[in-house]
């Protein structure tokens, strides 16, 4: 039995392997030296800004707040938003420069002699922002108006986890729309994009499944923030193939916060009651590595149907 | 006279507060509680993205080589660039968690009592991309063909200078053309660059002059290495009003590095001489608060030709 789960995890990461070196083959994606980290083709990028046109489309009917946010966020919010307790491991910490010129003329003589070159180099007030709702919870801060509020926004995120899958990127592009308001407010959102992702996936030929799934919380004592998250059923993912059908991985997450961000924020409902939020991100960079799977690298010979939604 | 110059300066830097308050109080960008980090409206981001095309539609006949990378470059391609000898002071290095379990209790003790908590944070192999075209560089490297490379790359960069000048973003986003060839390629390709997108400014309704210019070199040292760029006239930028008629700031960027990048990353030409490189390259916020100036801070009621270019 464990040397069956055993060849599945070696097959898996083998089926990866395969369709990182046929993206990097075919020119979709370019090696940079570092795993996760990719320069993107002309079609990739067509692909992957037709899918963040139809994220935007599909939205119309929840009038949303736009807002594009750079791929940074004020570390004073980072603090508050609770992040560093369940994810230490994937933060990125932004650090600079603050030394005079004999400082730095000893950091270019390290960097001459393979030292480690940073130790004049300090925290900033800026972090890599980790996901792309993360700027909104701040300025929702205070009494919202009777319905609540709902955000549209998409920014690059970052995970410190080097990997060789093709799918988990150390930097990526998030779409989400996030609501804000009551308990019943943030449901209703739930279910309804529930639904809806599901059904724009399929319009692009990506035949997803809902799953309860959980965060990647750090250590032993993430293991029980993990399993009560899976209880509570507050996160679906929609899954698809990507490298291999034997690997399912997630293209949408749907995550209820419920008072988290509310309480870390000081957001309060019209009634005086804590604030509920939740989010539904689509992960630009995986659905477009799942639609060349499906379709194939030459994205004009793609099915009509399919290139229409997308505006190829 | 000093204090003529003195008044000068203060009266510029209260037209930069002014405009920045104007930006925010009319929802054109959304303040994060950092200097040079904002959040973006749709109609800035129309705008933005108005340009952004232009840019590509202008270099149809470059037959460029397309390239979109994330915001972050390998650690070792930056230190072969050279850039911490000039610009230690503009770096982002990109610092990720390494401890146990214990070490990330305290990390959050720390973090509750208010104290610097980064301690168990150490250097990746990432640092924020300096300039769009620093990715191009490292993959070049080796024989070109016999006409050089050329090609079209955007991303986001960062520089590590907070500003309550609106037009000195920490983080934004930057076109550029790069041109890897002979001495003779790249002079070419910079003088057909300075005069197209002097055009393509006017074109949008920006009277831009072209200057020439030199780099913010960290330290004493630096005034030398910067008097010998004027000298040699190796950076043109293209320079705007933006939040002041007082004071103009540089839109586009011309740079001819000679054979250093080329020497940097053993890139040589078909001939088998050191190539030289130069890149031109559109600071695309930059641009576009320009544009929120001289047009209003309605883009539906801009003058017809400017929308058309702009596809708004």
């Amino acid at each position: 039995m464990i040397d069956s789960v055993a060849d599945r995890v070696t097959a898996i990461d083998a089926a990866r392997s395969e369709y990182l070196d046929a993206l990097l083959s075919n020119g979709v994606i370019t090696d940079t030296g570092v795993p996760g980290v990719y320069g993107k083709s002309r079609d990739f990028e067509r692909v992957l800004g037709g899918f963040d046109r139809f994220v935007t489309e599909s939205g119309v009917d929840q009038n949303a707040e736009v807002l594009r946010f750079p791929p940074v966020i004020s570390r004073a919010d980072f603090e508050r938003s609770g992040y560093l307790k369940s994810f230490p491991h994937l933060t990125g910490s932004i650090h600079g420069f603050r030394g005079n010129e004999r400082d730095h003329a000893q950091m270019l003589r390290m960097l001459e002699s393979g030292e480690e070159w940073t130790g004049h180099f300090h925290s900033t007030d800026l972090i890599l922002t980790p996901a792309a709702c993360y700027p909104v919870y701040p300025l929702a801060s205070g009494e919202l108006p009777a319905n609540g509020r709902l955000f549209d926004v998409q920014s690059y995120c970052f995970r410190y986890e080097p990997s060789s899958d093709p799918a988990r990127m150390q930097v990526f592009r998030m779409h989400e729309y996030v609501r804000i308001g009551t308990p019943d407010n943030v449901r209703r959102f739930r279910d309804l994009w529930l639904e809806r992702s599901k059904a724009m996936l399929k319009s692009v030929g990506l035949d997803a499944k809902a799953v309860v799934a959980n965060d990647p919380f750090f250590g032993r004592g993430g293991a029980i923030l993990a399993a009560s998250q899976v209880e509570q059923a507050l996160k679906f993912e929609m899954v698809v193939p990507i490298s291999t059908p034997e690997a399912l991985t997630a293209v949408v997450s749907c995550n209820y916060h419920q008072d988290h961000f509310g309480k870390a924020f000081g957001i309060v409902t019209a009634d005086g009651d804590v604030a509920h939020t939740a989010c539904v991100g689509f992960g630009l960079e995986r659905i477009t590595l799942a639609l060349f799977m499906v379709h194939g690298f030459t994205p004009s010979s793609w099915p009509t149907a399919v290139r229409t939604t997308l505006g190829l």
